[in-house]
């Protein structure tokens, strides 16, 4: 059977950019460029947790270190280097050359490099820690939403959540539809470009990876502020426009988890040029509520009214 | 049950040095020193390949950084940041409390700050990435051994590979010389005062984490030479000199795993400057061998005997 080193020389030696010393020695050198902040962000995909154990490996790959680029998007920081940590039940090498080709495609796609990891055998669980780069004064933090701002989400939001519903037999829908938000689940396109655009527009900004409802609060809690969300607003694909009847259409679309698109707050008067920064990027970006005094999130109808409404988003440890 | 977010916030979230922002946002932000290159290592610990499920929560906390600070200690890297990425089965809140004393006792011994992570249910595993600092013209790398170079290990060998064994019943000693080798099992001491000390003496460094043989085998590949290596020099605590004719001792003692000690290579004349470092930072250091011209590593007898022996370490998908 491949050992370990060979398996890292295989699959994961692949040339990175902005590193002095790559993988094979005990730590990877990286030279992090003069007086910037360094991003940092660790996320773990565990198999039957996260995804099922016979999923594609050259989406896992994609998705393994796309979750992480989309903390980076949401940091406003330019994507460096990554570490990979990969513990497999086996040394399939089929499985690994998938794997590591999705990896790289979407590293490739980021400007991201590989420096360096670990492969461990045990149940299969992907960690990727990603490093980014960031100009002091203008991270995109968690705390910096103001009253007035308005609020904006990009993309569409419960397409995965939707998909993996589907999967699980909990919601029917014909074959292209549901091929159109597996890709969403299966291969999401972490906001990289939009984070960079947003540095110095942007006040508050977070990526929505467990439901609009939890990760929209966790800035809310930061900032000290609330938020009135105009239910109508929020933006949907064609697919799940047709759903909103359905009686999961709230959880998937509240509350789904892995939308993986960024939700941010701004200036009102910033409309304009969000929305040109959106055209000349290719991502929709919606505009669904605003920042107010007080605290917690508030939904109102298509009439205008306050709805009843509690979504919380996903928590690996609740119930 | 504890949600995530409250697990992070009770357990993982004690202040951090030379950090802009902690946890609780997408990222952590830090401030690398000017001029310094970052030396980044992960490493993980999975529930019964690196210990067993039943191990001591807080001594786990401790050696899973550890192994990490080992790596950095390794580069001659001054440590900086940590982000953990922790999979446990359930959020076992006495565990997780002793697991956190654990990795922050080791944290604040050697100057590291944990500042993100993520937190998983699933088959207990502990993935670590750290980041250090060090000049760029002195981190000690794998391939900076030259021909005439002494070759020098830190502490002892082979207590750990013991430990292991005596646990699982292949070998028998008392209760106290058991005790002894267990602290160096489970609480390993990563030598990271030592690899700063050796910056700009040094040629060549490594840890020895898979054992003496392989490790200093991937310092004589990357540069480029070999090594004679001296068999009745190896450094033995007490408890090991009294197990030279056990029949495992040559595979606890050069191919065990989990020393965490330093082999590096330096000029002979640095010899008096090396020995003065060992005695300011009380570690025992002994020069075991010389570098040569060639490649390979060849061991010689107490009559300075060519010996045949080919001792390899730990590889986790070998065999």
């Amino acid at each position: 059977m491949i050992s370990e080193f060979d398996l890292i020389r295989r699959y994961f030696s692949r040339p990175a950019a902005h590193t002095v010393l790559g993988g094979g020695d005990d730590c990877a050198l990286v030279q992090p460029a003069a007086g910037m902040l360094l991003a940092v962000s660790t996320d773990t995909l565990v198999s039957d947790v996260h995804f099922f154990a016979d999923a594609d490996p050259a989406l896992l790959g994609w998705k393994s270190l796309a979750v992480n680029l989309s903390d980076l998007a949401a940091m406003g920081a330019q994507p460096r280097w990554a570490t990979l940590a990969l513990t497999v039940p086996a040394a399939n090498e089929s499985w690994l050359a998938a794997y590591a080709d999705g990896l790289y495609r979407c590293a490739a796609a980021h400007d991201i490099s590989l420096i360096g990891g670990d492969t461990t055998r045990g149940t299969l669980s992907l960690t990727l820690t990603v490093i980014g780069e960031v100009p002091y004064d203008s991270a995109l933090r968690r705390d910096g939403a103001r009253t007035g701002d308005a609020v904006w989400v990009s993309g569409t939001l419960g397409d995965a959540a939707f998909a993996l519903a589907a999967l699980q037999g909990r919601v029917e829908m014909d074959e292209a539809d549901r091929a159109m938000l597996e890709t969403r689940l299966h291969a999401p396109t972490p906001r990289v470009s939009l984070g960079l655009a947003l540095r110095g527009l942007a006040h508050g900004a977070i990526d929505v990876s467990d439901g609009l409802a939890a990760d929209l609060g966790h800035v809310l809690a930061h900032s000290h502020c609330g938020a009135v969300i105009d239910y109508a607003l929020l933006p949907l694909s064609p697919v799940v426009r047709e759903l909103t009847q359905h009686p999961i259409f709230d959880s998937c679309v509240l509350a789904g988890g892995d939308d993986y698109e960024l939700c941010f707050t701004a200036p009102v008067e910033a409309e304009a040029e969000i929305l040109a920064i959106g055209a000349r990027l290719d991502v929709r970006l919606t505009a669904i509520g605003r920042i107010v005094a007080g605290s917690g999130l508030q939904w109102l109808d298509s009439a205008g009214r306050l709805m009843a409404a509690t979504m919380t988003g996903y928590d690996h440890f609740a119930g």
